[in-house]
């Protein structure tokens, strides 16, 4: 098949996009992410701005560990299925067609659980900032973005193996 | 109904944002987006560092006059329906699940057309840069934007009334 941009090409169909499965996060804590599948949209067609992954999440599988940005702004939007957004306020069940938000620096940590017995898949559109912080609100981990790779050290900055 | 971010709320229904009608270009370039309603989700979730709207384009109806963004990424992706994508490389018809994206600074301007007979729904994405100017590629204007305002301009720097 023809990947998007051999040509300079403008527009993708996403099953034309390599999926990349599970997660970076040190062990034991990428275990919960196994069952999600995340295309980059927006990598294959050239964005640098911001990121468009298109994400399918299994049955049980987390999108994250919870966690807010520093920098970064993200949105998400339910295509199918639907998905339990965690919140500090509790849980809310997002369904398809509904749409959340999360503004950079609001220490409320978020992840989606797909709680439902269906698959479930919804874009996530992040911003690219230069350097990052994502703090995780249940666990003790910072993901710590320099020179556009991540480096995950406890709260206290001690690295992770 | 509860309007999102009432309550500081992160997730919202599309359905309880209002939509906006039609364009702010100066006549008659505004006339074939007649068709096109706009949600800002972004804007309703308090995100400021890109755009997100959800927009319904009416058969017949135009996304935009064809036009290209010196400063600011753009993505979109088909929800329901189809849109006829235009840039200089022709037309290219996009269906439910399509994306197309167009990095800052490439000259190729682009739009999309309903040229089906049933609504068309899809998101768009921009970056909010602080200035931008946007292109247009069939005819003589040029929108300026300049402390959050679109200034509408021919190519020659004269305003439009």
């Amino acid at each position: 098949m023809e990947k998007p941009n051999e040509k300079g090409q403008c527009w993708l169909d996403p099953v034309s996009v390599t999926p990349r499965v599970g997660s970076i996060y040190p062990a034991p804590f990428g275990a919960p992410l196994a069952g999600r599948e995340k295309r980059a949209l927006g990598d294959a067609l050239k964005l640098t701005q911001f990121g468009v992954n298109l994400v399918t999440l299994a049955p049980g599988s987390w999108s994250f560990q919870r966690h807010w940005h520093a920098k970064e702004d993200e949105f998400i939007y339910v295509l199918q299925g639907e998905v339990t957004l965690v919140t500090n306020a509790g849980q809310k069940t997002l369904t398809a067609g509904m749409a959340a938000g999360f503004p950079a620096g609001k220490a409320d940590g978020h992840h989606l659980i797909n709680q439902s017995d269906k698959p479930a898949l919804y874009l996530e559109v992040g911003t690219r900032a230069v350097s990052e912080e994502a703090h995780c609100s249940d666990i003790d981990m910072i993901a710590r973005k320099e020179g556009g790779r991540f480096v995950f050290t406890h709260k206290n900055g001690d690295p992770y193996p």
